[in-house]
């Protein structure tokens, strides 16, 4: 297995310290539009990796890297701006390729809080067949969230329930950042895109829909001692790709945002500073989000100032395998002191960045195989979650 | 007389209108870094009008347009980050200046909440025995707030009070926009200058101190149906003018900001965006502050939009002229539809261009006279008063 990673930033960088203590791969060239960047990712991980420089809003330049490597594999760390060019350059040159983020949504012109418009992964799937009939395979959506969210709802249609009433992914945290007032650990850009677009619900009886942002606050008791966090609906890939392989009532995603920033979010949208649209100022043309993105400290670097736990898991109610009622929370935790000292790498980006590596290694020793556009809850979940357990990272279950 | 007004903004606008009517001057010139506003500011208003272009961060440039025009009077309408050079420009050239903020303050480098560092204006009158020696005068601070609120500060203490407890600016409006989430009435730039830097309170016996942000909250009644309005501490420049020309136990000024745009101001301020040091974006350099004013509607154009009515004014107590204890609150009100009636100048800006136009018709008239750098309170204020009733704008107080 030869692998292009796209992006060397958090995710990417903790994936490069991830695969090296691994050795499914033959090698793993990162490349970043910022080369000292990539750089930096690959130094002191040894010989198998390899620093490339590249524009990834351009499919060509993608599938030239792929052919001058000989890649097998591309995996997507960047924001999800540029999946389309990468998801694309990967398939021109006859590479398998896995992401952590679908292709982008666009609200629905006349009713965007009640009706889906185009919809995250839409302009992926729409290639599956192709993807299909090539041989090829499109993981798509395989970080923690989606991704490990994922394997843990078809973990549940398989082993737990014989019937589901709703797959629920619930995201918390308690982390913290000193001598920060405010700062994400997780990018703000991506955080602001999927925040303020319209949330979306999956109902067996209505398919797809959507409902204004920050809709149906619950509180939410996250395990390991980060306790109760104020959740809401947020547009998020598990909508979308649960209910195609995974039968349920109903499918949610709920974000626990916490009062906080979710204010800092409302704030961001009355003033048009979410925007990707460029304003003028002075001389320069430059997308509000971005400046915004560029104001707040980079979470990638933050892994020494921040305290506490990242959750990440999947609520499911139903039928049980005994025949009555049941509610299971499974759930992945990381301690962010755990990551920092064992891979120097914040939580966050450490609990993305595992899931890939995971995936890749069942890819390569064929525990994991399909071709088309596949989320992750198409293949055996099985084997993933007892690789990550041997990755040193176990996941949890509590019943409720 | 012959003006030049630098800055053909909303404020700037304003003041050509309002001049339009009046026959004190010889001349106008109006410039503006972007001609074709400069152009549009002065159309229909007669040819004792003139457009130019101008940089106004150049000392230079200010100083040979004055030469050129032979200019008597300098008017600044722009954002204060240009005081000191249009300040030195008209110096250089031999004019009298007049201006509505002063030089920007600086921090304490240590103590920022306690202890005041550079303060507002003190770059100016640093100058002022230069100016004195000159025999030239800078009246400064002679917009509605400082200005106007100034001249009432010294109106009660000449006609009203004995004895002055404390000298109290209350700014608050009622005023909304009709088809925007969030759109302020006045220049953000400013007002984040404003409302973020520690505010500064001056009090007889421990001169001038400062105080975190949005300090001591007070609901103020404000006149004219626009009712209570939650109004906190901000630097402002009356603090720093009255106590030298008024006496008076404690000099502050509140501004009626309310809960929601204080709640912006604050978030503005946690994600850095408030700051004007630039950051990279792309391949361009901008200032946060700058792009949440570009993504801002311009209030200059908001007049057809807005409703309601904004008050200026200085409330005061202490002993009164029959020495018994006496509270006033002498007050300025402008209703937007009536400025957009006669001047299609919405409320603000027109109330801000209304007194350097008064100001500029009593030193044209002799009515006021001075050299060095003075504020609006160290001239008698009657006469200022009357002038203003006599535009059709009257004053009010109120016995409390």
């Amino acid at each position: 297995m030869r692998i292009l990673l796209v992006g060397a930033g958090g995710v990417g960088s903790a994936a490069v310290a991830i695969a090296a203590r691994r050795s499914f791969f033959e090698t793993m060239v990162v490349a970043d539009y910022d080369l000292a960047r990539a750089e930096r990712a690959v130094a002191g991980h040894g010989d198998r990796f390899v620093a490339a420089r590249l524009d990834a809003s351009s499919a060509e330049a993608v599938a030239a890297l792929c052919r001058e490597h000989r890649i097998t594999h591309v995996l997507n760390a960047v924001d999800p701006r540029f999946v389309m060019p990468i998801f694309d350059g990967a398939f021109a040159a006859g590479a398998d390729y896995l992401d952590m983020a679908m292709s982008l949504s666009r609200p629905h012109p006349s009713a965007p809080y009640t009706e889906t418009g185009v919809k995250l992964g839409d302009e992926q799937f729409a290639a599956s067949s192709a993807w299909a009939a090539a041989g090829r395979l499109a993981l798509c959506g395989i970080g923690v969230e989606p991704g490990l969210s994922d394997v843990f709802a078809r973990y549940a249609a398989d082993e737990l329930f014989t019937e589901i009433d709703e797959i629920g992914v619930r995201d918390g945290a308690n982390l913290t950042v000193d001598g920060y007032d405010f700062a994400p650990s997780f990018s703000i850009w991506t955080t602001i895109e999927e925040c303020l677009n319209p949330p979306v619900i999956w109902a067996a009886d209505r398919g797809w829909y959507t409902t204004p942002p920050f809709s149906e606050p619950e509180v939410f008791e996250f395990p390991e001692g980060i306790g109760p966090v104020e959740c809401v609906n947020v547009e998020h890939e598990e909508v979308l790709l649960i209910p195609r392989w995974v039968k349920a009532k109903r499918v949610t995603f709920k974000y626990g945002l916490g009062e906080e920033f979710i204010e800092v979010l409302k704030t961001l949208h009355k003033l048009g500073l979410d925007t990707t649209s460029p304003v003028r100022v002075g001389g320069a043309s430059v997308a509000p989000r971005d400046v915004v993105a560029a104001s707040l400290p980079d979470p990638a670097t933050l892994g020494d100032r921040m305290r506490g736990k990242t959750c990440a898991g999947t609520y499911v109610t139903g039928t049980g395998t005994d025949g009555r009622p049941r509610k299971v929370y499974l759930y992945h935790v990381v301690d962010n002191e755990w990551s920092m000292r064992e891979y120097g790498h914040q939580a966050v980006v450490w609990q993305t960045a595992v899931n890939p590596v995971v995936a890749l290694e069942l890819l390569a020793t064929g525990g994991w195989s399909g071709t088309g556009v596949l989320g992750p809850e198409a293949f055996p979940p099985v084997p993933f979650l007892d690789l990550l357990t041997g990755y040193g990272s176990p996941w949890g279950m509590e019943e409720r």
